[in-house]
């Protein structure tokens, strides 16, 4: 809703949806005590707005809006993060009506970025790499996980960040554990601690990835780490229009398999980043879509050592005309592994 | 899936899943590098584990795991909260199969707490009157909406409440907009401001309203908390076994109807809470199911003078054998008007 009439809604719980026909200005349906802050939001012209009240049913309201203006009849392309109990309502309501996921069309439309929305990315992986900085400077034997996601989370807030955001620290053990959550373990001295941090400024996310190390790096972490550096670095040295998006993956994928960690790096190297923290593109084997200029997308090996560490180093790189840029340049150092 | 295999995980973008059959122990089908941490987190045995490796495509899989269990076949009840991309690639996976929400059979499971939840939600409101306190001690002419959102934030975490949640901080004119967003806005002597809060406590959550005054306040604003403290106390006596939803609604709107205000309160008078911060029973004109003991829910009438101030009150109620319980009688006070 808010890439197509400017909308930041979550259409939680209660029927919240904007009706877009194939020619038109489109038509909302909102519950009426959400109208004047709707009307508020809309960056288009409607050409009407139908509200419902709590005792009447969306549903039925719904049926009438789509009838009375030609619109129930054949196919409808539905908002991919429709949930399904809003679906199988709306279905049941238009049962004269073919849907489809419009999640096709949509991404063709938001995976091109606007000279805008690439400021915004850009903006949000400077205020991230800020809060990392603070995180990482809080580190110290003894302090917790949570502890340190609390500097993480001020310091993002305090540069202008989104109120809330995806932070994970993790560290030690957990560190090999690439969707693990922030928790109250202590962490000692020796071990990694890796912070994976995806929030937004002004409604577009920045993802990034540092790993770091308390006190002293054994020499066996120094070499994983120089690994998924290099890996980084060659896949993101291919990255340019007209490369397929899974060779992106396979210049990270093959050199750690070269060094003989394949079967540690168990996920793929990247997504595109924009409204949603994982959008298309996404760098993964079979995925022979090719790369264009104003793509935006991270970069983010790892190598996991199940029950002992892991790294992972993620960027968020921006497909140019000539090759790419790295947006997250200047955020926090990645070309050596930080010993705080 | 919290609730019936005890993992909370976000089954965001990538298919995480677990299938239920009718008879004998869950399957669970997940991303392979998932699969320790989700192992980890199962609090019931299973009948088996299946992964999908990035490259490969999971609905096939899925399919073939429901095959293999002679389950591709009859009614499938899909969680509700299932986004429609997912369900859309469900549907043309499992071609035989028919599907409904699944959102009846669970609000009846969960409409019911047990007292370790009743527990869980109590605590939750406890924290979010602590996070309130800090607040509204916060609030001074000059301040903005967010500034004070940080101090109730903190505060909150501080008492151990999870990392995020929802809080509203709504000042003067915005205080009249039920589902408007914590601003910039600077908040004034004279002005109301109105805290929102539902924040969760070991994944349960609480949900809190109160609303105060800067400075001083007028005899206009006095009235209308009146009014609405008044319509509250009273939809919360009616509350109690085999009362219908419906009658709590009425006799907080008939209240504020009679005073002359209907027009002005706009949206439902409660909704149950739990492990979703708005899920059944639904107090609103029309629901005749009726309450039963072990039922959670917020009573919360307002009363919105659009462009003015809004007042609203907000407690969690609990059904005991005999009649209700006030989960939030420690929280923050509300039986008058607190002059911050």
């Amino acid at each position: 809703m808010y890439y197509l009439v400017g909308l930041m809604k979550e259409a939680y719980e209660r029927l919240l949806t904007i009706i877009i026909p194939a020619d038109g200005d489109p038509i909302a349906l909102l519950p009426s005590f959400e109208r004047e802050h709707v009307e508020a939001g809309l960056s288009v012209p409607v050409a009407g707005i139908s509200v419902w009240k709590e005792e009447e049913d969306p549903y039925r309201i719904l049926a009438q809006v789509m009838r009375e203006n030609d619109l129930a009849r054949g196919t409808i392309a539905i908002d991919g993060i429709m949930q399904y109990s809003f679906f199988s309502r709306v279905e049941k309501a238009l049962s004269q009506v073919g849907f489809v996921a419009a999640t096709d069309i949509m991404d063709q439309l938001r995976v091109v970025k606007s000279t805008d929305e690439i400021r915004l990315v850009k903006n949000a992986c400077e205020i991230i790499g800020k809060g990392m900085k603070a995180a990482f400077e809080s580190v110290a034997p003894g302090r917790t996980e949570m502890d340190v996601y609390h500097e993480l989370q001020s310091e993002i807030r305090r540069q202008g960040g989104a109120p809330v955001g995806f932070g994970g620290v993790l560290s030690g053990p957990f560190s090999a554990l690439p969707h693990a959550e922030t928790s109250d373990r202590r962490i000692e001295r020796g071990e990694t601690v890796l912070i994976d941090v995806g929030w937004r400024y002004e409604w577009y996310f920045g993802d990034l990835t540092r790993t770091v190390v308390v006190g002293h790096a054994s020499e066996e972490l120094k070499r994983i780490y120089e690994i998924v550096l290099k890996a980084q670095k060659s896949a993101i040295q291919m990255a340019g229009p007209e490369v397929q998006a899974q060779v992106i993956d396979r210049a990270a994928r093959g050199f750690i398999t070269e060094a003989g960690f394949g079967a540690n790096f168990t996920h793929r190297t990247g997504h595109g980043i924009g409204l949603e923290v994982h959008e298309a593109p996404y760098l993964v084997e079979g995925n022979v879509s090719r790369l264009r200029k104003g793509m935006v997308f991270t970069v983010e090996p790892g190598i996991y050592l199940a029950g002992r560490f892991g790294v992972r180093i993620e960027d968020e790189i921006l497909v140019t005309e000539e090759g790419r840029e790295n947006l997250s340049a200047s955020a926090y150092p990645e070309e050596e592994l930080q010993v705080v």
